[in-house]
């Protein structure tokens, strides 16, 4: 049978199930990525897992995201990654060599390969033809020491490229148009698999733009073919020998069928202040913009940097804009450097920060409260900019450079330019000084983890109890994200290894009350929820902090997928309304009552949960595999697996 | 008489006084620095005067400090400081322009020129033969406003160079050489003047050095001739119309005489956690190093980046070290990227940081705790790094790029390689855009001050009382730093707009519970405190905070020059121990009585302190000047003034 390219990675790995979608399937995982703001808790799971070496073909522990440094927490952190990579035989990425996606895929990213990473953005490696798939870290944890990745098949969406992207409209406005197409649902339980004829005009970098924000999408990941595109991108990485040519069959078909055609885009934009929210630049010109910031992994490659500083070369940006460029690794900073791509900037005004993740995930580059700030970065949810009631916008470095010039929001089709031919140096500058190699094996196994202050012990979760009567302490509307749930940002993420402190900062964004109030009931609580509850970054924090502090259940109209797996990794149930339509019949400090638990969870039934408050009964439902019901019932993964070892 | 330079500046600009050392003089200002951390509170002093427009010749208003936009604060900071810019007709230097220092030498540094600054190392523009001072930034306000500057005449210290400086010794050296002799208070009521053969090998960068860091002597500026090195720099900065010759007479005398043969200088580090625990390199060399940091306005030319990047060139950091380089400003990272530097920086490992103070002053690039972190920084108080248990040097650029090659402190004379010789262009890429100019009087008039949530209004201060019986609250050591008083550091330094919630961290490194015990006594409290009190950074917020808290007299063996001014203008009676004896006789708790205050000072008599808790007596004495007794009685200077004007 004709197969697409999802459906070939995926067969090509199955360890476990069939490729019928919602079937429970178990993949073999080739690679791991692990990032230092989801990493150090990957570490200390690999440590409770009493794992000797990873079994992965290759590991990477990134540092990228905690690089302010506003005190010591973020260099302890670095400490134990460092000393962490060298206990387990991982690759250790140092502070400033980059940020994990692009620079994995310049390094280690080869076509076929399957890849888990602690970070909702590692779908962008589908760009030269892995399947890579954002997992909470105690799965990455247990890729690492060899066990197979579970998911639930899902539907695959051909989605056709035809004609060519005009002048000034880049890979940004086509995953953009998929947005404004689809929301930032429309990707659930789906593999987006791009083809057709309109490739030929992307390069593996714009692939990684559009992959990347497949994110944004709810999508299990993204996958393009490994073509031509994909070999001239590894042999400028001075890597051809690890090119495989892969391509869904001639005649494949897909569950569900999209068209694009290149041709009819236009510069596109999302207003504040969810990634959805789009429309044509031209609708919005003229807006005053007081900050510009080009960088992050949803536009990471040579290509955006250097298209923006063709676009205000010899120019000076408006008075009243802050222009700040935030290079992607050392090795794009280094041909950002050697092209004249770094100096156009600075002379046209750019404030040039250190290589990382930086303002994406709220690390520096706030703006002011209610000014508008455009960036090209691939999240824009309330307050993830580190500024209460921000006003955020994405958009392409072409908009974005165009504006920072103007001063106001603006079509870069109006600047009056022509579209800068840019020059790109066949060969990238390689460099993998940074990029320290695992330990051998027998120098590995002395090395002592250091674990400085800020490092604290995983908390330990008790067993599921038969009955739960608890509280609703909390109920939120449909997409919150997990930046509402687990706030990033300079004050909460130099403190992601650190769980109790962490905690405090739990739904801060919704309800500043909420810690305070779940002390209150030390018997757990409950928490409710609309449609697509947890959407956006993969940090089991949003799971682990809310467990700390007692959360048992959530209830919700649906789950985002990674946060659905990590409510159950820690022993969270997760659970859905049955008629959606009972979620108003729910308010704060209402008492619902659960029976029977621990053996309604493993039937597979639905539920009936009794709202005491009010005196009415309604239904819900689960959809966790056999596994996860064992894993929720223990407590989590982590004490099951160490109940197993005793 | 012949004359030496310090005093011909003095005399050119005098308003009041003679040139005895002691006696009160009052200066003319020229020119005036501000930048963004004492600035916000500038600019609503310039509110609270009234002021109409700016009277100096030049007045800058730098952001430097607060860029790490970790929330909202620094953005709405900048938003402030650009619109009282506006307002007031004051040059504004955008975000990411760079250290106010070396860029106001570059842009508006002239010899002969005076010049008041709300920052300790004002002092650095005596490079080139201006007369500049570090003031609080009330007495900049005031300069602003045509004022002169009030100062008590200080000693001149003639420091003659002879010789030359060997391979792998350089400028840094010399001042660490100072330190080394001499202790932070040498300086006190001095200004230094270096003179002599040995210039001639000093670039007017070199100088910057050397003269930035006579704040760390404690002294009241440094002053260089401006001879041809000066021209030069003027010419390659476009401006050498701006060129006067100025020296000392060839007979002229100096208060004090020091000499130095530069030939017999070697490589020197200071230890943590003073900047004059000075030894040389070699004495501790070996020593684990996990950060080396090059940059701020203590090494601020492209000379200290480039050799750096000639030292490390085709090389690697050490896997341990993060290495990390602070550009200085868009100029000299322009300059550095169009020589190769900057390519050559990042290829061997650097983290290449966004132009501005930086880690200097505690904003990003914190250590983990008591890991070595070598700086070209000025300052290595306890804590200023951000971390707690912080182990910062303090060294020259060479010793520095040698040790992070290799991962320990190296004499970079051991590094077996020959000095690198540097081409540097002679023509600075000089670029002005980012640096706005004053706007037109009728324009600037009507400009309204945008104050975000961050700027809280200026607090206000009752006239001082005749008695006093307050509690001691805090007894202090020798060599206190303003760091201490009132931390910078990026929890602090967004508050630096914000006295209320800034207070809290009043006296943060020495006792946390500080501003609970002065709230507990709303009738006032006194502090004890040994030598040099308050030394190092100008800000007045270590004068505001703890008036704001209720301190309402200082008793210390010594004060720091700019402190002490500070606490007279903010209503703080600041006392000296006639006997420096009594110090030890005093305890946390005591009750101390003062009588007849506003009799007393102005008496200028001792005054006789009764300890009511141990029943004894002690004397002490005040030096202010007749206007600073008439401010300590009013509340502070802005009370007084306000009283006049009603």
């Amino acid at each position: 049978m004709a197969r697409n390219l999802a459906q070939k990675l995926i067969a090509s790995h199955l360890v476990d199930g069939d490729l019928s979608p919602g079937s429970n399937v178990a993949i073999a995982v080739d690679q791991t990525l692990t990032q230092d703001a989801t990493g150090t808790l990957v570490m200390q799971e690999l440590e409770a897992l009493g794992l000797t070496r990873a079994r992965t073909e290759v590991s990477v522990q990134y540092v990228d995201h905690n690089l302010l440094q506003a005190d010591e927490k973020n260099a302890e952190d670095h400490e134990f990654l460092r000393s962490a990579s060298r206990r387990y035989g991982l690759w250790f990425s140092k502070p400033g060599n980059g940020v994990s996606h692009p620079t994995h895929m310049q390094r280690f990213g080869v076509p076929g390969k399957t890849m888990a990473g602690s970070d909702s953005h590692t779908c962008a490696a589908g760009s030269m033809g892995m399947l890579a798939i954002g997992v909470g870290g105690l799965e990455v944890a247990l890729a690492i020491a060899g066990e197979p990745l579970r998911i639930r098949m899902p539907e695959i969406w051909g989605v056709r490229l035809t004609g060519e992207l005009p002048p000034w409209v880049s890979a940004k406005d086509v995953i953009l148009e998929m947005l404004r197409r689809h929301g930032v649902a429309g990707g659930v339980n789906r593999i987006i698999e791009y083809y057709g004829p309109g490739l030929a005009g992307l390069s593996a970098m714009d692939r990684h733009v559009i992959a990347n924000m497949g994110a944004e999408l709810g999508a299990t990941t993204t996958v393009f073919p490994a073509d031509s595109a994909v070999r001239a991108f590894l042999r400028a990485e001075g890597r051809e020998d690890d090119f495989t040519p892969l391509a869904a069959d001639p005649d494949a078909a897909y569950d569900v069928e999209e068209h694009i055609d290149l041709s009819d885009l236009e510069p596109l934009i999302a207003r504040p202040s969810a990634p959805d929210n789009v429309v044509p630049v031209r609708e919005v010109a003229g807006t005053e913009v007081s900050q510009v910031v080009i960088g992050s992994s949803a536009n990471p490659g040579l290509r955006d940097f250097a298209i923006a500083a063709a676009i205000v070369r010899g120019r000076q940006t408006d008075h009243s804009v802050s222009f700040d460029i935030n290079p992607t690794s050392r090795e794009i900073l280094e041909d950002m450097t050697r092209t004249g791509a770094t100096f156009d900037l600075i002379a046209a005004g750019a404030r040039i920060h250190q290589s990382g993740c930086m303002g994406c995930i709220g690390m520096g580059q706030a703006p002011a409260v209610g000014k508008n700030s455009l960036r090209t970065f691939p999240r824009n949810f309330p307050g993830r900019s580190g500024t209460r009631e921000d006003s955020v916008w994405l958009c392409s470095p072409e908009t974005a450079a165009a504006s920072a010039l103007t001063g106001v929001i603006t079509d870069p089709r109006d600047l009056g330019q022509s579209y800068p031919e840019l020059e790109l140096p066949e060969r990238a500058s390689v460099n993998t000084a940074m990029l320290v190699p695992p330990l051998p094996r027998e120098r590995a196994e002395a090395v002592e983890l250091i674990k400085g202050t800020n490092i604290s012990a995983l908390p330990d979760f008790p067993p599921m109890s038969d009955e739960l009567a608890a509280p609703v302490l909390l109920k939120a509307g449909d997409n919150v994200s997990t930046d509402e749930i687990s706030p990033a940002g300079a004050s909460a993420l130099p403190l992601r290894s650190n769980i109790p402190a962490l905690a405090e900062h739990t739904f801060a964004r919704l309800d500043t009350a909420y810690p305070r109030h779940a002390r209150e009931h030390p018997d757990g609580h409950i928490v409710i929820a609309g449609q697509n509850y947890g959407q956006g970054s993969s940090r089991e924090h949003a799971a682990i902090t809310p467990r700390y502090l007692g959360l048992r259940v959530v209830i919700a109209k649906s789950f985002a997928r990674i946060h659905w797996q990590n409510l159950a990794n820690f022993g969270i149930v997760p659970l859905e309304f049955t008629d959606p339509g009972d979620y108003a019949d729910i308010g704060v400090d209402d008492v619902l009552r659960l029976d029977d638990l621990r053996s309604a969870l493993p039937s597979g039934d639905e539920i009936t949960v009794r709202n005491t408050t009010r005196n009415r009964s309604f239904r819900v439902r689960h959809r966790l595999s056999p596994q996860q019901v064992e894993a929720v019932l223990a407590g989590g993964v982590i004490p099951l697996l160490a109940s197993r070892r005793t």
